[in-house]
């Protein structure tokens, strides 16, 4: 379907065309579109004015009938061969460049989609109350995480320090480095389209305010939240770094990856009930140094992204450009789905063994972690969705 | 001390030059100081570069030796009768102009840091637990709030809906307007200086860091949080405002206030320890439709600001120009010293009689409440703070 040459090891076909901000060395960072193993230079090709900037942040905030517009001209870029002169002098290798944070992150809030990540939290941290707080079912539990340490993938991660009961439940509390340091591998929804305070935002109106889907793993140092969660919720156990990958993929590539999302009883408020799907078949895959320790569905998840939005606005609160909300983490209810390792080892209880042969319950200083995600795309094809990836440091 | 001539009526003297952002009939929004009834327009008198700009934060940035610099050089121009002429064309008459928000809020963190308030707050809310969190006395509990819904004072705040159980614990669920509308009367700090990621900064880097103080109402609606909160803290319950002040106290005005905060037990971390005391001795007032209903003590607090800086970025969390954080309610140990609604009507049981007759429990629509604060100032005289207010709209 395109003139560009691809293979199978290229991270993009030419469908799926996330955007990012990448820059050359020497040169200024710019809006950039991923094709095979090129990255699209976009000022050039598609309007200086919304791309020659350091963050995707204009053109988020341009609204869906622009994002629909240039992602018909991309599309017809990169198939018509008519293109090829015009399109080649803009085609950087994606070897070449370095990817930055690619939006400007205004407020950061993280969900609790997944009802068995809830009720397997629940079971580990509040063994004597039911797996699943009251309100589970009623709404999606969500809350605001720090905006502010946003990092791109591949950004090194320094294990976090704080208080913390260092030889579990009982014992004493001690300062020091945070030694069950998980992951939570989540999907991010990037919004453009700002809304007024005082105006929720329809369950129905999604499509016109969120522009697109970023691979999250949203760092958690389970001892120090734990200690530190009640009754405000987590702080200081993931304010350290919240990771996302480089690239965007807008909401238009994930058209064929929408289904059904599971039945919800009892049934929701009005204001969370959805017309249209937005339950999303996409396929999680978390590699630990290198070994694929568990495969996340989000699909599983019990509310969806559009119903999400609905929540965070029901009240009036404002969107802006840049918000960035994320699922919480997806855990499937079959074993291998697990999102985070403190499910996968059962609080350490039951280590994993990587392919080297080494065993892990939580993280050790120097594990990477690499998040990736497919999904269904065209004409029964997969497309993938890139990856997030990061370091421990000490 | 000063050539202006100054009623007691004034909202500011001539050593507590606050900083807000103005505007007015047909101009940009720049930043000023506030004096008796003028503001200073401080691009002409004191820098284009920091402050032609509609909001504070390229002055923010600066750092504590140019805030140090362009304090000292506003005192001695408005203290010296022979700066007279050179000032006077720049004093704009207060009544002329529109107040903006000050700054833009990078992140927004609330604490939780009066005793009173969280033992209140747990009897309330969780009567079989003990009244204070486990980990209340060994760091400040706090959490991350909305940076988009914080609004300057004089904005209308829409009362929130959400699903709330509208007759009390243990009746049905249902979608609705809160009917438990509060506010909580607290102390804001500006933070100017950035820091990097995985830099904790210490307890005595304070002053390096965090440029000034405003007073916040974060209005709260206590039937929603109460449904949602568990497990991960209040979110929609809170999110759909928080106002500000709109004149940032810098922290030097602030060096007659300076008191030891009170003695605490167990002993705190080392990274929590505080070697100067900060403390801050200002009293707080509530207004609601023209009745002082209580007076916060700002000095009760059982954590200072300082140790809520060294705890927020204890983990490595870095910091940005414009970030926000909040004390948590202020209710003083004595009866009278109630910061929210909740704690002094005891959750609506206890009504009180406003000065026209009428009964409140929490915020009817059309109600006003306004927060003012002093302090002692040199001389062993009191600044004035500034206040902040807003009303109810349905």
């Amino acid at each position: 379907m395109t003139w560009l040459a691809l293979s199978d090891d290229d991270p993009f076909d030419a469908w799926t065309l996330p955007y990012g901000v990448f820059s050359v060395a020497g040169g200024s960072p710019r809006v950039g579109a991923a094709v095979g193993s090129w990255v699209l230079d976009l000022a050039p090709l598609a309007g200086a004015d919304l791309f020659a900037h350091p963050t995707l942040n204009p053109f988020l905030a341009a609204g869906r009938p622009v994002w629909d517009a240039v992602r018909a001209r991309l599309l017809e870029l990169v198939t018509d061969p008519r293109h090829r002169d015009l399109v080649s002098p803009h085609l950087v290798p994606a070897a070449d460049v370095t990817l930055r944070l690619p939006f400007e992150v205004a407020d950061y809030v993280d969900f609790y989609a997944s009802q068995t990540h809830a009720e397997n939290v629940g079971r580990l941290f509040r063994p004597a109350n039911p797996a699943l707080p009251a309100a589970w079912r009623q709404l999606p539990i969500g809350y605001h995480g720090r905006a502010g340490t946003v990092v791109v993938s591949g950004t090194a991660v320094a294990r976090p320090s704080g208080l913390r009961r260092a030889g579990g439940p009982g014992s004493p509390v001690e300062f020091g480095s945070s030694l069950r340091l998980d992951i939570e591998a989540e999907a991010g929804f990037v919004v453009g389209a700002p809304s007024a305070l005082g105006s929720p935002v329809p369950v129905g109106a999604f499509e016109d305010h969120v522009f697109g889907m970023v691979l999250v793993n949203d760092w958690s140092a389970r001892d120090i939240q734990a200690f530190e969660y009640v009754p405000l919720g987590p702080f200081l156990g993931k304010s350290f770094a919240t990771s996302v990958s480089a690239w965007v993929v807008p909401l238009a590539a994930l058209a064929h990856a929408r289904v059904a999302p599971p039945p919800r009883s009892p049934a929701v408020a009005s204001y969370l009930r959805d017309a249209e799907p937005w339950g999303l078949d996409v396929s999680f895959e978390v590699e630990w140094n290198g070994t694929v320790v568990s495969r996340p569905p989000l699909r599983s998840l019990y509310w969806t992204p559009a119903q999400m939005l609905a929540h965070l606005t029901v009240n009036g609160a404002s969107l802006r450009t840049g918000d960035l909300y994320a699922s919480g983490t997806i855990s499937g209810p079959r074993p291998g789905g697990s999102g985070c390792f403190l499910e996968l080892t059962w609080n350490g209880a039951e280590p994993v063994t990587l392919a080297d042969g080494s065993s892990r319950a939580f993280l050790l200083d120097g594990d990477t972690v690499t998040i990736r995600a497919t999904a269904p795309g065209p004409a029964g094809g997969r497309i993938a969705l890139g990856e997030v990836t990061g370091t421990v440091h000490p």
